[in-house]
């Protein structure tokens, strides 16, 4: 059987693009051997998240997964099993799982984080919303920000699947909230849509200038997914004993470069501020409670969210690449298997 | 009577220099006309703290003390009441304060942290041992760096007043302790006398290089007083959910500027690592549990401190200045009257 993977050609060093991949075909058993609890799947969605970027850094961590130039791309992704060897997972099953960009591949739940995706939720909705996207807003502005009733809330990367849902959770839990994004129309839904107080176009304005008109009580949250410049901004205006929830840096993965931290770290001692990083995966043992509440949200409407859906296998690295353009909008998803659409049996 | 007064000449840009600072001598009432609830006072001794040479930089945050050009040099001191309308301040009594560097002046303590010091205290220890610098050291390492048993401590600054007891109450909250200083004397002294299980001298050793040797574990809190590249190399050396308590800067305070904060902010996301800001008047409702277990500990020995004590009013620029050399060993204190080192009655 065929089968086709997406490789990475070279480091991306500069503006990440589709030239960085490859495409391979190869032969593969359709009947392949399993070791006791692996699966056999057959991929149909793929979650296209900031952190893959890092992952093809050669200078990234040592304890995050690394794509080498000649591996195939790991992803955030679904699909169907076709073969198992795992009674929890059974032939027939939808299952969200850290995959390859593949058309099919084995998976070992004991190595990667794999669940079953099972009604009322589609795959589109497991792989989609209640991956890692709203959960890490969730674990980052209330395990991270500690935010109070009547604070001042501002994310950045507002429109973005993380920032929406930020920005959303801080008004629910009654904070004034501010949104930073790029472009009317992202802006229009950040303040239509989401329910923000304010929203600040940073293609449009000077940042800095209008946080500072926005919050003359300062900023007690800054939720930032974007770094470099914006954050050094929200730092210029940041309370006394203002949190910091350092979640992604999309502004720095591409030819920018790694964004620094803050220009003159006296700001941040002087304001007896915590500036703290996380990863959703931090604290396993809070999703149930964290899912709990946000399926409740998002249920009863007082949380938007939107999927940016695209599709084709042969079209992985655009699709991708989108991401770092600013032009996708909502939570990018890559279907490769429109089954992965339908409706939960 | 005469008062001779030490003021800011011109804000210290580059090294700052005696040259800074002007003496003045003008006439003042000896038997001042005070409100209810001002002393007046004999200054006696001054803490020579890094904060104050912020205060006296034109970009210090509005909530911090200013120190303008033409003002009197605003120091951390004590001395005794010489006339009073505070019963809480009788005449005689002995006393801290946030005063000037100026020999006589009148304290209003509704608007300055100030307190009577009483026996078993000297003025010399209130001002010195139990002031700020060792409080620092405590509310950083326990309230800011959540120390854990058998984790590892790594303190900048480690032979400095706030660094040397942070080391000692890592060490007697048993923590693994590495100490980074500066020259073979001080690192002597850290190691000998502090009890650190290692020490890195940064004049002559590769502080990253040291780090990663002497910590295979990483670094689970980092207390850094000192900022810029010894602040990165700790970055690059920071345990998965490690803590960065961000106590000073004294790298930036002279002539390099302010320093930034690390390169790339993604270590500390995919860290999930903490840096924290703090400043000891946080949280005054924690002084009495804080003073409580530091005098045990240094009544007990535990906890080794040593003052660097320098005499003389007309020498009050150049003994402050000494802190920006890395001169002094210890709590850097100016004595200008020596009833400050009297036992007390």
């Amino acid at each position: 059987m065929k089968n086709r993977q997406w490789r990475l050609r070279c480091e991306p060093k500069a503006q990440l693009s589709a030239a960085d991949f490859e495409l391979v075909e190869h032969e593969i058993d359709a009947d392949p051997k399993l070791e006791s609890g692996q699966i056999f799947v057959k991929n149909q969605i793929f979650l296209c998240a900031p952190a893959i970027r890092g992952w093809m850094s050669s200078s990234r961590p040592s304890h995050v997964p690394g794509i080498n130039p000649g591996d195939p791309i790991i992803s955030l992704g679904g699909g169907k099993v076709v073969k198992s060897a795992n009674p929890k997972f059974p032939v027939g099953a939808s299952a969200y799982y850290v995959g390859h960009w593949a058309d099919y591949q084995v998976i070992d739940p004991a190595f990667t984080d794999a669940r079953v995706i099972e009604a009322p939720l589609s795959l589109f909705e497991g792989v989609g919303i209640y991956t890692i996207n709203m959960m890490t807003a969730y674990a980052g502005l209330i395990y991270v920000g500690e935010p109070q009733e009547g604070e001042t809330l501002v994310v950045s990367g507002a429109a973005g699947s993380v920032g929406s849902a930020a920005l959303q959770i801080g008004r629910i839990r009654k904070m004034r909230t501010i949104g930073i994004a790029g472009g009317k129309e992202k802006c229009d839904w950040v303040l239509n849509e989401c329910g923000a107080d304010a929203v600040i176009d940073y293609k449009h304005e000077d940042v800095a200038a209008r946080l500072a008109e926005l919050c003359p009580n300062r900023i007690d949250v800054f939720f930032d997914n974007v770094g470099g410049e914006i954050l050094q901004a929200a730092v210029d205006n940041i309370a006394k004993f203002g949190r910091i929830v350092l979640c992604g840096q999309i502004g720095s993965y591409d030819e920018r470069g790694p964004a620094p931290g803050p220009r003159d770290m006296m700001q941040i001692i002087y304001g007896s501020v915590k500036m703290q990083g996380f990863i959703v995966t931090d604290h396993p043992e809070r999703y149930p409670a964290m899912l709990a509440d946000l399926k409740k949200w998002v249920d009863s409407g007082l949380i938007r969210h939107r999927e940016d859906v695209r599709r084709g296998f042969e079209n992985l690295p655009t699709i991708y690449a989108a991401l770092f353009h600013g032009e996708n909008k909502g939570t990018l998803l890559a279907v490769v298997d429109d089954e992965a659409l339908a409706k939960p049996r």
